[in-house]
């Protein structure tokens, strides 16, 4: 047994967990903040099997991989910017950082 | 030294926590959602000598245990079950997942 | 790769987050409560190479270590104690329970 601690960006945090449980894994969420991926993040807790260990990372890759995404940013009206004008921007989004921890011992009560 | 990580109903995390103090263990709670026992749990972080670890299992277990709980639900006013007889039924209530982890270096600065 | 999980009370999670970040150490925090150190602390999850713990250990021991704070209690006007006198005080303030843990796998994805 093992625990995949997963700390993940809170916007892929949903179907993360959607996944998870439709795969019939069992998570906890924790909430938590900055550091790892700045604010608004979300710590899963999953307790799995030494097999499933892959495919679990291969679920998280595919739901919060790191990925850029086209935004055209909107300014506010009667902002200083005259020509209105915008233009689209690359962002960085999702990302997740992954450590697997050893279980001695499992007890479900 | 051992770092036992309880994930347990909310309505048995106070309880737990009284007991772990009466025997003077000292807890830290996380709040968490969903998951291994859906909504509104409590991640408990404990660590405890080796040879504590059975004790700290068995007081988990005296508190949180999964048991069923006899409830006569009340029906609001006016709703449409005509008869007004409600049926006691059973539910599921507490329950906790426990996984126990090695520590390598423990501090208190 | 380890993982440091760091349990301080709040006044110093501040500075401490800081002084990781100027460290370049990535932090994860989660809201706690409790136990350890009684209300108002925060876990900081902290992932690192293996050769950095002492380091890390060094930085919370700067920022969070036990140490006395003499206060001089202010009473409120109106109460019982008629003298006005007050007394400065020695409180205990800060601290942290620090446990490492190894990784097995580590992934950035
Ligand atoms: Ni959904
Ligand atoms: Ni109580
Ligand atoms: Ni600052």
């Amino acid at each position: 047994m093992k625990l995949i601690m997963a700390i993940v960006h809170d916007k892929d945090a949903h179907n993360l967990a959607d996944a998870l449980v439709a795969n019939k894994v069992q998570v906890t969420k924790l909430a938590s903040t900055g550091g790892f991926l700045r604010e608004g993040n979300t710590t899963f807790l999953i307790g799995i099997d030494n097999e499933r260990v892959p495919e679990i990372i291969e679920i998280i890759r595919r739901n919060c991989k790191s990925r850029t995404q086209t935004v055209t940013p909107v300014y506010p009206v009667g902002n200083s910017i005259e020509t209105g004008i915008t233009y689209p921007t690359e962002i960085q989004v999702g990302g997740a950082t992954v450590f697997v921890l050893n279980v001695e011992q499992f007890h479900k009560l």
